[in-house]
């Protein structure tokens, strides 16, 4: 029904719409988002992802089809083709072929390394995550500007650009008085891990583009992101999108629901007293959708602070021990030594306001919807793989034989 | 006599100096410096700057000698030795290898690929220039964590990674004040061209090993260096350092002079109200002498504004002018089209306090120095290529075919 109401859509303002990293947890929900809405979608995945499980034998939760099996499924179900192009956004003469071909009017940019703890498990690491990043997303500017310079780009950023200041978070910008004299200025960036490092790189990189080339772009600080249903994903089984919980790619709550499932205590690094912006899958793609239908004008460098909701990690594994205690699970909850190098108390208020007033109608975290989620990890609990679940990946290595720490 | 007064200091804080670019412009110049005060010095480069000049049919206007040459000259004039090896930095295994080898206290890291009109080529040249410059800073924090943890890094910046505020520019960091509450965070960048921009991005990279991993570093935001001759390049002329006047690699004063004596019209961008920091390179040598003396606490990153006057682009040409007329040359100033993106009158005002505190004893520009200046490339006019110093480079190419200009 979904998709039969948004075929009335089509005719008004259907766009060609190019996603990279189109096949992970939020680029295929989102392709079948716009797909959905009568968009011509094209998708580009190297399948990094699901090659990174299968060197570290873990996989995801829900068992993924492949994409070409997604594509399949999604055109029975909706009589609508998503076409695929398969290559590495670093690869600049691939990428720049891609968008010479799709010529799109919009690209919506997921094709990156997105896990801090995977950034910082060794050199190699770090170097793949900057490489991947910072070099994919800078051969996207260059073939934007000489292929379509009127594409809008929306950026997947991440609110741990900011890191946690002492002072309120605004939405990119800043304006500074300093010695009686005023400018607007990008926001400081204190990121706390090589990945979120890669993406206050892409930002300065975006702005430039902006600035002196003219191109449009809409950078979406997104906050951390839980759930798994979609509308979309629910018209089949074969379209569900992928769920990671383990160590490096799972996210804090979707974490803590497969703990409790599993009965292991919900991990909480150091004093969980850490706060964080956090957003449902229904509301990252209602708020990529609200950005491509508003797109910035020429030569802007947008950035919107992309979460409905901030709570401490503390405050989130409260929230599944009482929507277990519902179920009948018994949750319990420990606190870990912190892998990572971060306040675990802090000042914590970052403005975002900007999506709301496009019109996000927000879906917030409610013990019911935990619930749901519990439920479906129940479904597919004989696939969970416990041991990776745990951190491993230290901030802070231990210092080399004869060295001090510091 | 500098280097038998110098071998006084052998027994007092020699240090095991590793200098990355250390066949460059400041790089060979820095290496000599520091063996002439006692120190213990070793060389990285991978010849890139002479490779481009290969490809381009350029040259240095000095007649400069084989690393190897060098090496051998300097130790025939002063008895030392210096020690190289040859590789690329974002080569992460070679890297590593030379720091485990070396185990260095202090590096000097001139190792980026430092033009701005090189990175604008071509998005060829863009991504080698993001690659050689934060994958290559990126390989080395690893080494120094892993290696040599206690070493204290000092780093090549540049005063462009500001751009031009309208409020006065800090060393790094400012306090903002803002809703009410107070912080001290990084100073909000602007950078100007992709090269700039991979600046921007190193300072952040090491920032964060400063905080996270307890390394030592110092930023130096260098301003715009002028200048052929150090005092250890007079021993020999063989240990003369390079020096390029043209588009990619010719810094403003060094090109205007060089138009100068070769009787074209000094090539002003625009209306040549573009203020910026300079330095002699005398000066360069001083405050990389002064940092690596006053090394960086453990954990701690620094910035340092490292230049000593301002001017805009238009004073230089007049300076040039005034000390091309005391020598019988008759200097003209061309206003050509600016092929940069950038304000051509703004405010400007950094701060540079942190090198004099240390004692830094600025070379300022003089008109005698300009004279000086015009007799070495005087002696070396016969090697001046004219048609490689007017710009071709255009930060805003021409939009594709059938596309409006933005």
């Amino acid at each position: 029904m979904l998709v039969a109401g948004a075929a009335a859509l089509d005719k008004v303002g259907a766009m060609r719409i190019l996603i990279l990293g189109g096949d992970g947890y939020l680029g295929w929900p989102t392709a079948m988002r716009f797909s959905a809405r009568g968009h011509e979608v094209f998708i580009v995945d190297n399948f990094s992802r699901r090659r990174w499980h299968h060197e570290h034998s873990t996989d995801s939760l829900t068992p993924i089809a492949s994409l070409g099996e997604r594509i399949e499924a999604w055109r029975e179900v909706t009589g609508r083709n998503i076409q695929a192009m398969i290559g590495n956004i670093d690869d600049g003469e691939f990428l720049d072929q891609v968008v010479a071909d799709v010529m799109p009017e919009a690209v919506v940019h997921y094709g990156e390394q997105p896990s801090a703890p995977y950034s910082m498990i060794s050199r190699r690491h770090a170097v793949n995550t900057q490489q991947t990043n910072v070099i994919g997303t800078l051969n996207l500017l260059f073939s934007l500007r000489d292929r379509v310079p009127d594409c809008h780009l929306v950026k997947l950023g991440t609110m741990g650009e900011y890191g946690t200041p002492n002072i309120d978070i605004e939405e990119g910008f800043i304006e500074i008085e300093h010695k009686g004299r005023k400018d607007t200025l990008p926001y400081p960036k204190l990121p706390g891990s090589i990945y979120h490092l890669s993406k206050v790189h892409d930002s300065h990189n975006i702005h430039f583009a902006c600035r002196v080339w003219g191109l449009r772009a809409t950078d979406l600080n997104q906050g951390v992101v839980y759930g798994i249903e979609t509308p979309e994903a629910k018209l089949d089984e074969r379209l569900l999108t992928r769920f990671d919980y383990d160590e490096a790619f799972g996210t804090a709550l979707n974490r803590f629901c497969v703990q409790a499932v599993v009965g292991r205590p919900l991990t909480v690094y150091g004093v969980g007293g850490q706060t964080r912006g956090f957003l449902n899958i229904v509301d990252t793609l209602q708020c990529v959708e609200l950005t491509a239908e508003n797109p910035a004008g020429a030569g802007e460098y947008r950035v919107f602070n992309q979460f409905t909701e901030t709570f401490t990690v503390s405050e989130l594994a409260e929230k599944v021990r009482h929507a277990g205690a519902e179920l009948g699970i018994k949750v319990t909850i420990d606190s870990v030594q912190n892998p990572r190098f971060e306040a675990e108390e802090h000042y914590y208020n970052p403005v975002h306001t900007k999506l709301p007033s496009l019109g996000l109608q927000p879906t917030l975290l409610s013990e019911n919807l935990i619930e749901s989620t519990l439920g479906v990890i129940e479904r597919y609990r004989d696939r969970v793989i416990s041991d990776v679940i745990a951190p491993s990946t230290q901030w802070r290595p231990a210092p080399p034989v004869g060295q001090p720490a510091s």
